[in-house]
């Protein structure tokens, strides 16, 4: 044991002196938030964690996540003290043709999740930690190290309260509590028995420890490992840049190089190794193989086609919950996540027919997202959240680093838009397009009846990057075929005058405005203008040919028409795809273009003037220009 | 005492009387959320809280929030129960010319904030609590009612430290643990002890009580009005639906009116009351006056121009801190607010000038936003909010229903785009202009040099709603001489060849890109390629009619470059407004399109083309279309 402690011991120097040289050839990093955690870093990648170094994302391999992304240089070390990366890449830390990005991202293969917004990393180890008990049914662990920092976010409560409330025994949550913060020390400084309150409190097994005794550590490890029905918080009493003469503890270290401070703090370090070099003597240890890989993505197909015909009326966020249960039901993978509205999105279809398929997250719309970016790791799950989409701008930051994280986790927003009615503005999704469009690869489907949300939840699951699922409240008649195909970024003619007449006016809905469009097209029929109506289907893909090629045979006139903000939606989607194709248009946008009142859906498409009454309108304006 | 609690028993039961009688009207909304603080609404609104009735947002009055906006009807009937209003006017609950909407709103003269969106409310009372406690130093006290759902929220936990450590004894949040939520017992169901230890290692001084027994209402207040140095927390056992036969305590009764049972109930409440019609024989005590309305906007003015000449280099976000130092050097009630990140922001000019002005909310997002939007109630400060640009999006939900609250509250999101380099991409603000752009009523601000941005801040600081400004990290030369004026909607031309020559093509930037298409322009001038370089300062409102003016000049070229997403940002903004007055353009977008890679910022520019090279490129191109 006395030789254990002392390669250990050894190990976190390295790792010290590796973060100190990393950070000095970027000329950039966090070597101090590094020193921190080096002894339970060494610790836990040399002899708690169980993985096979040479496959970092084995399915049945420990899981680690580090939090407090700001120390990467140290998670980089330490796989370079496991063996995968050699010490020399270290140095190539923060260069733009090395994936030892500033911050930990799935380009490494040893990263699950990328970190750097703070507080998330312990719900997607909670993800995991609930896929690993509940659904693999496995043996792995996980590890989350999390700053004293970031523990002042309220997303770390919500994991906690989260994780107690599954019992997520195989959890171990690490709080490296400093001291310090960016700019001043963190509100609780070293109050130990305050942070062993509040996690007690949220139902943790607490074992406050010295966080750079590494026997102290080891111990501590051990006893969580027989804690039975909750998750074990280890709160480390640390120092920033512990072991850097002169830098130690103090303020306005944080997020700098060493500097001038760099050579004598690495010779003082050198000196503290008993053996030139270790690398090597200890090595991590194998995991029993108890998980299958799993390959989901591009084989998940609905049995049947959308049990709906022509004219049924099915509200789009029901006929999400009911696809959702069909693919579930044959997909003992696919899993539904909520925030306590499942009666409202209709994702309790799912938990009604697999009830282990579905997990509640009350709510807590931030750890919600986490849970299930965690879920989706190695393809373990594919994962569908939902909530009203109004509180999806809860966890937009979760859904930000979703797409950093290389996430397919899939989201459905429900109530979207004045289309819901009394309920008022704060339950109205009305920036939601604009949110997930601007997500980097996402994919955005806005289906406008049962059938084709049957599709996009299909499509939807077999999708890489986020995909988003835009539902509404009101019941809506079925527009399409049982059969009709739908495709990502195909859109649909739903009114032409051709191949006999011409069309004059080309339309843009989607949801509601679409069948307000439909409508349109009828009264103004009767007046001699003819409506082209388009159902883009996904409005990120857009169709640009096909709405290029209307717009142009509408001569320019367009009207697009959303139940959204007129930012960022399918206005602007529209305007822009035009613009780059050079394609002349006058456009006229309908949209919610104030905070809107509450009142009866149909009155409020009139008041903000996204109803067929508003379309005609514009129709008849655009004709005489 | 008998007498005062039979009193307030009778009101509690009127007040249930009428949230049935209102949801029935509306036949929606949700009655038996009212039930369970019947009893607390009547002792706070006819006994324990000080105010002018009919002076509703008088300065001196307590102050209330309904962090559970969805039992709105109950806090109107409260109002009529005080006298504000009729109760005949209660019935109007969610019509469409009723400002007695679905969830509370500042339409309505005695809201502050509007909530609706769970778990934010106690954020905001915070704010209110830290503004009668250090800034307008009044004897004012808080009250929010949070409920048990809401409180799985982090950000309740996030506004809890905050109160806590700032000692908020002015503020009392009263937990209505009424076990059942949405869809599903809430997860703590009736553990009242478990709320106790949570919310004591909070840092609260906890009371435990029954909801339904005045007598111990009217103890815990007494008794929370004593508490000093800490925030005082009731934690209610109540029942949802309580006093309501066959409702009270069950299931599947979230959100729904009583329908048929309503004649029975409402009966059944009518036989409890011991006067026929109490109204009016409880007076709310009125306040102490020891506060000024304050009339703040439009009045703020900086004393001198900006402190920069030509060519100097300042970064945006050091401008901006500058900028507001000088502001709130002369006016005591701009405040600043950061979540650990003051040092990068710059907003640590204003707390070493003023550290009375500027409240540091450690790295807690959402109740970073929250507070502030407390802050800006009743106009008793001006907050600017800042921390990067990425991190605003952890509050989107906070932010959203602060454009539904009215808030006058200003944001500066610093380290936007892949200009800020070797951090990554988790660092990155990429979504920012989307998000606030579909803000309903926001205006955004992208300064490009320091003068600009110090009138960006001056002018948001008069600005109504929500104003965001975007600051760069790099350090950019000043470009705009001291003296000039900027107007909100009012873009600048910065390179022309009129009237001498003709302009080719119009390129639109904005912080670094506006600095890169300065440098393209003068590359391509030696190629005989005139570039119209137009810097917009406001992307919302945009100068549409320049900008529409100076595309037709260069004969429908335009190329649009942003340090963002393509989506919701400046080029989709430019797309729309020419789209909306028809005028002809083809657009070449660059934008980053896909999750930015760690690297040094001249090295991101060019990888992801929007650097002068890849702006001269697309000129080039488009004037051989």
């Amino acid at each position: 044991m006395i030789d254990k402690i002392a390669l250990l011991k050894d190990a976190a120097t390295r790792l010290r002196i590796n973060s100190i040289k990393a950070t000095e050839a970027a000329k950039s990093g966090h070597p101090t938030s590094c020193s921190s955690i080096a002894e339970v870093m060494a610790v836990l990648f040399l002899d708690e964690m169980k993985y096979f170094v040479y496959q970092p994302r084995h399915p049945s391999n420990d899981r680690f996540v580090l939090s407090k992304g700001h120390a990467a240089p140290i998670l980089y070390a330490a796989w370079a003290e496991a063996g995968l990366l050699s010490e020399a890449e270290l140095l190539n830390l923060r260069k733009i043709d090395s994936d030892l990005e500033g911050h930990p991202t799935p380009r490494l293969n040893f990263i699950d999740v990328a970190t750097g917004s703070l507080g998330q990393g312990l719900s997607n180890a909670a993800g995991m930690a609930y896929t690993g008990k509940y659904i693999d049914k496995a043996k792995y662990r996980v590890y989350c190290i999390i700053g004293d920092g970031e523990s002042a976010e309220g997303s770390i409560w919500e994991a906690l309260a989260f994780s107690s409330y599954y019992k997520l025994d195989n959890l171990v949550a690490i709080f490296d509590v400093n001291r310090l913060g960016q700019s001043q020390p963190a509100c609780l400084q070293h109050d130990l028995d305050c942070y062993r309150r509040r996690v007690e409190a949220f139902g943790c097994h607490a074992i406050v420890v010295d966080g750079h005794n590494i026997s102290e550590l080891l111990k501590a490890f051990e006893k969580a490992r027989v804690i039975k029905g909750k998750p074990v918080a280890i709160i480390m009493k640390t120092y920033k840049g512990y072991d850097f003469p002169d830098v130690s503890d103090k303020e306005n270290w944080h997020g700098k190089p060493l500097g001038s401070n760099s050579a004598k703090t690495i010779e003082h370090l050198e000196k503290e190794l008993t053996v030139p070099s270790t690398l090597g003597n200890l090595k991590p240890q194998e995991p029993l193989v108890d998980c299958e890989e799993m390959h989901l993505l591009g084989t998940l197909k609905l049995p049947t086609p959308p049990p709906y015909k022509k004219g049924d009326k099915i509200a789009t966020r029901e006929a999400y919950g009911k696809a959702l249960a069909r693919l579930g039901s044959i997909y003992p993978r696919v899993i539904g996540l909520d925030g306590d509205t499942k009666n409202s999105t209709f994702s309790i279809y799912l938990r009604d027919a697999r009830p282990e398929q579905f997990i509640e997250c009350f709510i807590a719309e931030q750890n919600l997202v986490g849970v299930a970016i965690g879920c989706a790791t190695r393809q373990r799950t594919v994962p569908f959240v939902s909530t009203f989409a109004a509180f999806l701008s809860r966890a937009y930051d979760q859904i930000r680093m979703g797409a950093i994280s290389q996430t397919n986790c899939n989201f459905a927003g429900s109530h979207v838009g004045v289309s819901i009615g009394e309920d008022g503005a704060s339950q109205m999704g009305l920036e939601d397009l604009a949110m997930f469009r601007a997500i980097q690869g996402s994919t955005v489907f806005y289906p406008s009846d049962g059938v084709s949300c049957e599709r996009a939840v299909e499509l939807a699951a077999n999708t890489k990057g986020i995909c988003f699922i835009r539902t509404g409240r009101p019941a809506v008649p079925i527009i399409y075929d049982a059969n009709e195909d739908f495709v990502i970024g195909k859109a649909k003619v739903c009114v032409t005058a051709q191949p006999k007449g011409e069309d004059h006016v080309t339309v843009i809905g989607a949801g509601v405005t679409l069948l307000e469009a439909l409508k349109a097209a009828e009264v103004l029929k009767a007046e001699g203008i003819n409506l082209r109506v388009i159902d883009p289907f996904t409005i990120k893909p857009l169709d640009a040919d096909l709405i290029a090629s209307s717009v142009k045979q509408t001569h320019g006139r367009l009207i697009t028409v959303e139940d959204h903000a007129p930012q960022g939606g399918l206005s602007e989607a529209v305007a822009v795809a035009l613009g780059e194709k050079g394609v002349s248009f006058t456009q006229h946008v309908l949209a919610i273009n104030e905070v809107p009142h509450s009142g009866k859906p149909d009155e409020l498409l009139s008041k903000y003037r996204i109803n067929s009454t508003a379309i005609c309108e514009e129709a008849r304006a655009l004709m005489h220009i």
